[in-house]
């Protein structure tokens, strides 16, 4: 495959095929034409195979695609064939909720530790995962090969926190805190910024609104 | 102000602006030139004044925007200047850290009810707000004016939701549930497939490793 640099518009929609493709798998269908794919994903078929064509294409267009091969040429290049081990620091209903889900382990996302500045939650366990307290995060990053730091704190406390986890060699940030943290190259960032996808929510409301002179709760005659 | 459509990229980056001028208001800066908001936000001044121009430019550059207004206008454009009225259905730990959340109270997106389908949960509170079944949902969205609902349900779930949602006259949905919704062009839609997001981190960290031949846990001399 060659080595070009992929956009990161493209590889937003990675996960999307590799969503659908694991559906058509579980429902035994072997073999999808771009056009198919298309309907179902609601995408041109065009910009499938285009994005397909940043990877090599997938095989042949004619007979369609090979589902199971899409499936697995996806998840190596997403680097989900391989594992990843977690940690995640804050541990309140978000940092428990992430914990919690079953989805990303089934992924290869493994939830090694939980870290939290609350001393009551020292001990506590969420699914086999020991709350310890944020002093022992240098240390057990290091030892046990984490890879991927969740940051479920506040603001304030985050950027820090970045700082002390790309110190000890962290590989990548998933952030939740509302900031935008400034990491060096080699560290990999992706953010959930929950209140920022709220705000896109209520402007496209807004925006439907004043275009079709709809007020109050109602269905509109469109 | 002009009412040509603005591409979801731009929406997409408003919420960051409407972030960093608020940062700036409450640190009593009144003014502030597109080179100075480069800076702090690492993004091109260009890039910044192309935007603007989509809502007719926010005034004079040869001295600077200025904050509070940018700050107002912007808002008023996000529609977080109007009190927006939500459920949340799904009552596990991301419905309660959602539910949770003073943030988005306080840009104005106040939580009135929320719903689950365990009548264990019934009648619990979370900050005010209580439990009740799902049966509930559409005679309480109707009385209620209720604008947005949130989904932290399983996706076997959200699918029929989505429809009754939409049937009883909800004008958008937060989703969370790891599926598209396929709904009326009235209905505005905002995902958040977490899922998704931990794929692409992953991508981004096997990208880097084969960039640059780091493996395993350590800091790389770049």
């Amino acid at each position: 495959m060659e080595e070009k640099e992929i956009s990161q518009a493209v590889i937003s929609r990675l996960p999307r095929y590799f969503r659908y493709l694991g559906e058509l798998k579980e429902r035994g269908i072997e073999r999808i034409s771009s056009q198919e794919l298309s309907d179902i994903m609601k995408v041109t078929a065009s910009q499938i195979r285009q994005d397909f064509n940043n990877f090599g294409g997938f095989g042949q267009q004619g007979y369609g695609y090979n589902v199971e091969y899409l499936y697995d040429e996806i998840s190596k290049i997403l680097g989900i064939d391989q594992m990843h081990q977690l940690i995640i620091i804050g541990v309140g209903n978000l940092g428990q909720a992430l914990t919690n889900y079953t989805n990303f382990n089934r992924r290869g996302f493994v939830f090694k530790g939980a870290f939290d500045c609350n001393p009551e939650l020292y001990g506590m366990k969420i699914r086999g995962v020991e709350v310890r307290p944020t002093e022992e995060i240098e240390n057990f990053v290091r030892t046990n090969n984490i890879d991927i730091a969740v940051l479920t704190i506040p603001k304030d406390q985050a950027v820090p926190m970045a700082q002390r986890l790309v110190d000890c060699g962290i590989k990548a940030i998933w952030n939740f805190a509302h900031v935008d943290l400034d990491v060096p190259e080699n560290v990999q960032v992706e953010n959930v910024h929950l209140s920022d996808s709220l705000m896109k929510l209520s402007y496209n409301i807004t925006r439907y609104e004043k275009k079709h002179g709809r007020t109050g709760n109602g269905k509109t005659g469109s």
